[in-house]
């Protein structure tokens, strides 16, 4: 059975206030020995003060409020592995949530993680973030907040970003070298979670390279393997392409499906390349190229910040770059060397 | 800014006493007229009273544990989906914790759960639970707790149970009914999650068919696709088979990259057939043949088990046991159409 700070008290000779002071680390007045008596009786109690009295007087949760679009995400859950990584050893437990891209329900979570008195919050979005929108519910001092958001929300510091332009770019460049002409692309849904940079970089590159840039194939998706199945579909039905940039991974799975059900080969036929790197990738029968994202690190990366944020507030933090990985695998086919710079 | 119960008190002219017994539902004394005169002033304010302070007084902190041995792992994030859907509407938030299967993490997770005074706890686990390991932290009664333990802590009621062996029977059974006579399994690594069922099924149904067990033919593995790729790669290296039982979905992935890479052909060469029903499945190429749990169904099961236990503690709950549903699809071949009985 769990102890009183009365029992306590009565256990080792002194006073409830006494006790209660020395628990709460104001206990300076008291004498070594006293001090010592009282930690005795805890210890060998297995005593542990009850959260929601030790918070009122810490005003501390050792929480962390943890908000992505979707925990069942391949993309996201590795992220959340890698903020859970980072908090492994140290006092906070995580609330993960789902916002399911919306940012009302974003709002929301936040609210309540508030409320909840979570010491910060992690949130992996889409979306744009007005931090007085929830200042409402905040107390003395704004919330500790880490966003993953691909650099949406400028702010003066702690900005997570990964440089995906250059990793699309890199890609596509690489197709062209190798000698195609007609490059197809799946970019996400303009109502889903935005990836505009991918869809940029393809497009500068087929300027950069003269090629014309027919809006036929261009086909929007779901950042799914049905989403990217429906695509191809749609995309083999249409025009012709020698090589398919798919927004992200588990659209080139669905790409992959839908190759196969019109009974062309890749890369014989088609060459693909999807975005993310997850490990299912390679994998895979043809083994996809695809460009890599360091997203467990992003995780620890966003972990990091926070327990600086929550633990040293007053200092800075500087903003952090992450470089993509472009990994070239079975899935592509070089079509003509001749072109290839690299 | 958020209102003090003393700020409350002066803008309706009432004591700090009267807002604070009518905050927390003691406020019968009080006249209609004092009541509305305090509500009015905290819908008008937004007053959300202190998480904190509240919990102390109603014991109850709206907040649902849930541990899982992984929540990237496409099986248990399913789950997890589940449970969420079935509290979205609800005032419970979740509070999702990773257990890495381990046992010690495990306890000490519900330890930390209880702690925060969590109203209940569900729980996926290949482990013995002891319900009294955690009963130091556990207040007036037990903390309600439901299992999804695939009937490993036999109780009294409420046990959540798939019926794998019925399942892992029927998908070996319609192996050997179309010819096949080799059939090797890869199965769970014993210090792993453990799956007795399904390898139990597939011994039971090689012997009520007559066919000798090659032990060369169980290869043990972790539940991953690296695990299913090292294993077929063994399999193929040491014995010959038509047909693979592979004890999950993830594991599959892998043996088809290693088939693949033995210059092999599915299911012309070799028949692979899964377990899990993940939606990957249906997009591999070819298609997987599967054995499908109600994941989803097994989450919000779980979530109104525990709901039931909060809300209604001393109501009986029935025990649910799901049946699976046997895919057939483009990754096994049937040899010889003569033994198919049905």
């Amino acid at each position: 059975m769990k102890l009183t700070i009365k029992e306590i008290a009565k256990l080792a000779g002194v006073s409830s206030t006494t006790v209660s002071q020395i628990l709460n680390q104001k206990g300076e007045r008291f004498s070594e020995k006293t001090k010592q008596k009282v930690m005795k009786v805890i210890e060998e109690n297995d005593y542990k003060p009850d959260f929601f009295a030790q918070n009122l007087i810490t005003k501390k949760s050792n929480t962390i409020g943890m908000i992505v679009p979707d925990v069942s995400d391949f993309f996201f859950s590795k992220i959340v592995e890698g903020v859970e990584q980072y908090f492994a050893s140290s006092e906070y437990m995580i609330l993960l949530c789902n916002s399911g891209h919306e940012k009302e329900k974003e709002q929301k979570l936040i609210e309540e993680l508030v409320h909840r008195s979570v010491d910060g919050i992690i949130m992996a979005t889409p979306n744009d973030v007005d931090h007085k929108n929830f200042s409402l519910y905040q107390r003395e001092k704004p919330i500790p907040l880490v966003l993953i958001d691909r650099g949406k929300n400028k702010r003066k510091q702690g900005n997570i970003i990964v440089r995906e332009y250059e990793g699309a770019y890199r890609a596509i460049e690489w197709l062209i070298q190798s000698g195609h002409r007609q490059i197809a692309m799946i970019r996400e849904k303009e109502n889903y979670y935005r990836l505009p940079e991918r869809t940029l970089a393809y497009l500068d590159c087929l300027e950069a390279y003269q090629l014309s840039c027919d809006t036929n194939r261009i086909v929007e998706a779901d950042l799914t393997m049905n989403g990217g199945y429906e695509a191809t579909q749609k995309l083999l039905d249409t025009t012709h392409f020698t090589a398919l940039f798919c927004g992200n991974d588990a659209m080139a799975v669905g790409a992959y499906r839908a190759i196969g059900d019109a009974g062309l080969k890749i890369p014989e036929d088609v060459s693909v390349i999807g975005f993310d790197g997850l490990s299912l990738t390679s994998f895979l029968v043809p083994s996809l190229t695809t460009i890599e994202q360091p997203t467990f690190e992003i995780g620890m990366c966003a972990a990091q910040f926070l327990e600086k944020k929550i633990e040293c507030p007053k200092e800075p933090i500087a903003n952090r770059s992450f470089a993509t990985k472009f990994i070239v695998r079975e899935s592509t086919q070089i079509i003509d060397i001749q072109n290839l710079k690299c």
